[in-house]
């Protein structure tokens, strides 16, 4: 009998007593021991419930309980998780996590913690829900060099992309539909704006590079901009909208970004729909890997805390996550970082406006639609960011050119 | 510093020696200790080559070398490859492999010594080549029940039938292709008639589901029947064929099949095409999963099979491999498995063959394609094996239809 301690009981926390319960059987079988959950922390009391009488709302009753090996922190948020966690670990109790905010901010020094008192850190829940990919990234991809990894990394904003690609919606009228059914925040900013994405990559690349990915160093644009017209491009070009995290290492520097990206149909990532999330990877022997599967939801993150609280269980006293550096990666400068680019400008004069943007940008592919009479569209060839950033101010100040409507990478 | 030996100089164990070289510093840094490759077990000398002092014949210098603590068994084959494997785990030294045929025949009786040993015996590489797939479904699945893996996992049938698909190409043509490209063997028997994928799915159910899953008990069937007809109606339902391995378990008992499945765009596994394999996991908690990557190949798989000397080295003492029982799990007739069916016949008198499909087969659904004068194609409802088995020969026996060209389950 192994006793652990759950912090919150919310969507995620409520899961992980559903998953214990659920398969139980197989579960303590695969643990080794039979696992009792004997405290949740959280503010409310959930009287007449099942949990009312292993709730605590005193954390402290819980680190000072010997009896328990193993804490779940499920809350979210920076504070008080990471007080919470740290004093844990530094008791000697092995913590499994999905806060990603906790693990992108104070990854390292937590993990050096477990390290040293050998327990574990673990925290495949914070990214990519239920899909196993910190695990693999620690364990199974140990005899390549990774160099590069992309993924679609937020399921709100997949499910909000996708929908608009298939159904030719605006993005608010999406965005409304998906906080009716629960599937966006209220305040949708940190899945619309990519922020989410842009912790998760952070911990993807600090792990797969062991060195500390600043996730307050990684460019990152949301998906607010994007329209239907944009998607309609996009069929055109055999392409897909993507909000895409991506992370590439060279020469010992990284360049990572987080924006919409549009991606040629034949990429594994064009085909993952609605609320799945994939993480694409490159190493330098095994090429091209890719995991699948539910990036969030209640069920699918807790099967990945309770596995976590397997691993944890069944490696008491074995660390078993990698060093991830406290050192920082240097960053290539992201004007330096080259792409291609999906452009869209409204133009009053439109000879004057193709005159106007093959003078800038040299070649150029056209890219005709229904209705574009006042429209012109066109993709770049490779240039920097910077560049461009040059370029479409350029594109701007011609007479011919009313606005700049949108302009998307190309991946 | 730690000595391994390798046993088998292939293309796998070539590679294997190359990885090694070629990531040493991370790998090395990984591993906690130094890697010393003591000894390669080849039956030639390769002499003039940096491996020719590390090269013995014989077998029971590495055995009695208590130096050696990890082996490597890329030879392929069952003998003399378990008597090796036996062997050395029973020494006390822990084994990795690349080598299905092994696993799926004796993996029961070689886990359960290395767990008694309290070392390691890992097989990461005996499926998907580099993708890693045991150790999730052993490490990271571990809070699901899981109840379906359905993958494509053999990577020279899916190039065959992904340039059939997309070239218009008969079955021979294209594998007189792959033969010479070196992507199919001189005899491909293994490949094309499922007999690699019945293997490799048969590790991973017995993995998944915690007993042995017979290889022998699989039904196996292979693509050398596909045409590129079948092609042509495939893209007109908006499927395409796979060669595909499924296990599902219900209420304690499995069906396995390895078929060629006309299978919907919309599936994940639609998309995996050219060598690529993938493996799609059904969990009751976690709901989808899939894992994506090349499956074969000497770097990829080298790549799996170094990354589990790693974790052999990481987990010395320390047995990390559920046990997956001698127990045989039972088999649902096939006869009672159900499927919807894609058919075609050729007729000499086309009105009177309808009336016969629709008379024996009841609700079908015509496909239309070009110069379809003396053929009729349709899809049938969901019926048993069985049913179909004896509607196909009913079918037959009818004056108006000359023969049956094609029957491809839908998936």
């Amino acid at each position: 009998m192994i006793s652990i301690a759950i912090l919150g009981y919310g969507t995620v926390g409520s899961g992980v007593v559903e998953v214990l319960e659920k398969n139980r059987d197989s579960i303590n079988k695969k643990a080794g021991e039979d696992i009792l959950i004997k405290y949740i922390l959280d503010l409310k009391d959930f009287p007449g419930t099942p949990i009312e009488n292993i709730i605590t709302h005193n954390f402290d009753v819980i680190l000072n309980d010997e009896d328990v090996k193993v804490i779940a922190e499920v809350m979210g948020g920076v504070e008080p998780a990471y007080t919470f966690v740290k004093k844990a670990l530094e008791k000697g109790k092995s913590v499994v996590t999905s806060n990603k905010e906790l693990v992108a901010k104070h990854g390292p020094e937590l993990l050096s913690i477990a390290k040293e008192k050998n327990i574990n850190f673990l925290f495949e829940a914070s990214v990519g829900g239920g899909i196993p990919i910190i695990r693999p990234l620690n364990q199974s991809l140990t005899a390549d060099e990774i160099y590069e990894i992309t993924g679609i990394l937020n399921g709100t904003t997949n499910y909000i992309l996708t929908k608009m690609s298939k159904e030719g919606l605006a993005f608010d009228t999406v965005l409304k539909e998906a906080q009716e059914k629960g599937y966006a925040e209220k305040n949708p900013e940190a899945d619309v704006e990519g922020y989410d994405a842009c912790r998760k990559i952070a911990i993807l690349a600090s792990l797969a590079f062991g060195m500390n990915v600043d996730y307050e160093n990684i460019h990152t644009e949301g998906i607010t901009k994007i329209t239907a017209r944009d998607m309609e491009y996009a069929k055109v070009l055999n392409r897909d909208i993507k909000l895409i995290a991506n992370c590439i290492k060279e020469d010992n520097k990284v360049h990572a970004m987080v924006a919409p990206v549009m991606i040629d149909s034949t990429h594994p990532l064009a085909h993952v729909n609605d609320v799945y999330n994939a993480i694409f990877i490159k190493g330098n022997v095994i090429g091209e890997v890719m995991f699948y599967g539910r990036g969030a939801g209640k069920l699918p993150t807790a099967s990945a805390v309770v596995a976590d609280i397997i691993d944890a269980i069944k490696h008491k006293g074995c660390n078993i996550m990698s060093f991830w550096s406290t050192k920082s990666m240097k960053f290539i400068s992201m004007d330096q970082v080259k792409a291609k680019f999906f452009v869209v400008v409204k133009t009053d004069f439109m000879p004057a406006a193709k005159d106007s943007a093959e003078k800038i940008f040299g070649e150029i592919e056209y890219i005709i639609l229904d209705n574009q009479e006042d429209e012109l569209a066109f993709t770049t060839s490779e240039i920097t960011e910077k560049a461009f950033a040059e370029k479409i101010n350029l594109l701007n100040e011609e007479t011919s050119i009313v606005s700049v409507q949108s302009s998307i990478r190309l991946g």
